[in-house]
């Protein structure tokens, strides 16, 4: 043993300080954890005088105009959930997304959902906080929350919550896809949180405790886990690689094309959704114990691109723009007519183009002891029925990759805007008040 | 938005350079990767020698007396796999573990699976690295194999590979233990891959890869993803938390110490095992939806210690050593006759001490919507029967704890010497060659 001994998760605590020094419980801490020792919920000024020019550089900021985890450059590692609201009654639904949002502003500055956190409750009571991350820092968490179509009426068209005049019109019922085997506990939801962070344990942390603060209200539909991020969301961020081995989202929007996000991501219209987006998850199984067998030059006719630097087999480097025009040897086009890149590219689909922010799986293995492993596709979205539908229905059909895809699971959900500093603000504030 | 763009996989590659660089595919990388550009599998010095002194430190070298993954300090990722051998033929299986051996010396420096990677091979071949980790470091990676009781009988005595008279006494049959309930799908296995690396990618593409390396000689039988270590395995490494909120190993045997580690790990008998140790696998399940409704007081009585800063309900700091013997109101000991860290402890257990090297892991929900979530427990012991058995009987019949847990997986697998630097030595050399 060579190696010299490393320093406890060097992704999160490097740069950060902990939710431990600030809560005061760290040796020499007492003068900030003070600062956090006045009864009730703390307004937000409170919080950042607190923070004040000690915030790390691993915050990213809960407010905006949009939600965080959109545009935020794409962080490692994802927790997802989808929910089932239990409750019937509006109010305790309301009351729920207020309490996410207080607990939001908190844990995305590495602190305990709330200021009491575990060790300064009651100690008859549970524990505010479930704990796993208290010595860990913010880590990039964001926190991303969207409502599903069932929230406004069930499958039977009931009005749940006096919302269903309220269904925004992009918030459609995703149509069978050829070759789709979506499996029933791996679709849908009347909520979701996206939960994004370097550090998975900060990103399961989130997840774990907005379920837990939701008992009864909520419960539980599905949750994904993922494990490295498979597409660049700004121009700073190489691009990564997915499971069958080839750079992912060389072509994806990035958050510096201001112009480009608001023409394919920003919902723009009048509604209570503008300012927020819909979010498309596909959780598409990688058959990797076939696609490991096919040459590299099958593989990368199927991609379009080469395998080592992403170039595009229309020559160039990665970011050179692909010539589908360019033909080859016996007049057929070196891009394929069946590539994936051809039939995703935007002049071949009526210049759409979609935020992706994907990460890749690995859930064991299924009963015949192939690899579930494969791509939690994300992508956020202006109008999921001008932006999604058709080019997914294409790929299903034409796209020489879908051999080698399974989709397992679906989900589609309106993404609020974001929440304003005014302690009064709440997450989906705008659906739920005129 | 008001954070800084980040680095790429800053874990993974800030401090290291990557195979890309070293396949000199990287501009200004030529010089180096020239280096590798003979044919045939290069030998270990020659590979050396290329590396030279800009070996990253994010290198942990596969040889040794040793494996490594054992006493080296506990990377944050896992990706463990089981497997069946399905192959009759001694000389295949032989062979396999000498091409992971070609391979763990090489991807553990950061390096593709083979010399020509996956863009220097045929392009009518199928690339001979499924390329997920291609521009990544090594990242800490450590791969240790194990073998698992039927590798040397199956279920009926037979014997399989002329190994019957070879079974480590250690390798036992694991008791049923009160509360198991294990999942076929998820117990056992002929052989077993454990992956750590700090970077979750680089962990799976390891195992992805010794098992596309398999294809028709091994199955793949479970693997699983743990995504945060909760252990320490060094002194320089702070402790983690379990899912449950409480720091978790503090008494774990560290590396630094030198003879418990003798006395407790490595098997020293004069058999093929020698150096090897046995590694224990439980997934143990944590039933967080019950646990969290556990009052912090409760909580705390469960484990014996507090969930703020881990100290021993006997008093003092972390680290101080708990004293079982103390008394509190009602002549009931302070720390709870049914409390874990006391039916844990050494004291109470003949003097058993494990080398614990667990990982959270979160799975998605189960068919009634609770998390699957929890710990997948790894132990290294000198010898099962007197090191985890006894203690695992007890704790599973006893401890406050084992309400909240569910054994869902388990396996027992004896893990060879390390592989020295020589060329023709191989994983499990000593057992195949007496």
């Amino acid at each position: 043993m060579n190696e010299a001994p490393r320093d406890e998760h060097p992704t999160t605590t490097r740069r950060g300080f902990s939710r431990r020094a600030l809560l005061g419980t760290g040796a020499g801490a007492l003068a900030v954890g003070a600062g956090l020792g006045v009864a009730g919920p703390p307004a937000v000024a409170a919080l950042q005088d607190t923070l004040g020019d000690r915030a790390p550089d691993d915050v990213v900021d809960f407010h905006g105009e949009h939600q965080a985890g959109i545009v935020t450059p794409a962080q490692d590692r994802l927790c997802f959930a989808s929910l089932n609201v239990l409750t019937q009654d509006r109010d305790e639904l309301i009351g729920l997304l207020k309490d996410w949002t207080a607990a939001c502003r908190r844990i995305t500055q590495g602190l305990d959902v709330t200021e009491t956190g575990f060790d300064g409750g009651s100690e008859y009571a549970p524990p505010q906080d479930t704990g796993e991350a208290h010595d860990l820092s913010a880590a990039h968490l964001t926190v991303t929350v969207g409502f599903g179509r069932s929230l406004f009426q069930d499958s039977s068209g009931r009005d749940r919550f006096g919302l269903k005049s309220r269904l925004p019109e992009g918030l459609v019922e995703l149509p069978h896809f050829p070759g789709d085997k979506l499996e029933d506990a791996r679709t849908g939801g009347d909520l979701c949180i996206q939960a994004c962070a370097d550090d998975p344990q900060v990103a399961v942390h989130a997840v774990h405790n907005l379920i837990r603060m939701g008992f009864g209200v909520v419960s539980t539909r599905w949750m994904q886990l993922g494990f490295g991020r498979t597409s660049s969301t700004s121009t700073e961020q190489a691009t990564p690689r997915n499971l069958f081995g080839f750079k992912d989202g060389t072509a994806n929007l990035k958050a510096e094309d201001a112009s480009a996000i608001q023409d394919h991501v920003w919902v723009t219209d009048d509604s209570w959704l503008r300012g927020g987006t819909y979010l498309v998850a596909r959780r598409i199984r990688m058959i990797l114990e076939t696609w490991d067998r096919e040459s590299l030059t099958g593989q990368e006719k199927i991609i379009g691109r080469t395998k080592g630097s992403g170039a595009p087999l229309s020559g160039g480097e990665e970011f050179t723009p692909v010539d589908l025009g360019m033909m080859g040897s016996g007049n057929q086009p070196i891009v394929p007519e069946d590539s994936h890149v051809r039939l995703a590219h935007p002049d071949t689909n009526d210049g759409v183009q979609m935020l992706r922010r994907g990460y890749n799986y690995a859930d064991g293995t299924d009963t015949v002891g192939n690899m579930d492993v494969g791509l939690f596709f994300i992508a956020m979205v202006k109008d999921p029925a001008t932006g999604f539908v058709p080019i997914q229905k294409k790929l299903a059909r034409q796209d020489a990759l879908s051999e080698y895809l399974r989709h397992t699971g679906s989900g589609l959900f309106a993404v609020p805007p974001g929440v304003s500093q005014d302690a009064a603000d709440y997450l989906g504030r705008p659906l739920f008040e005129a």
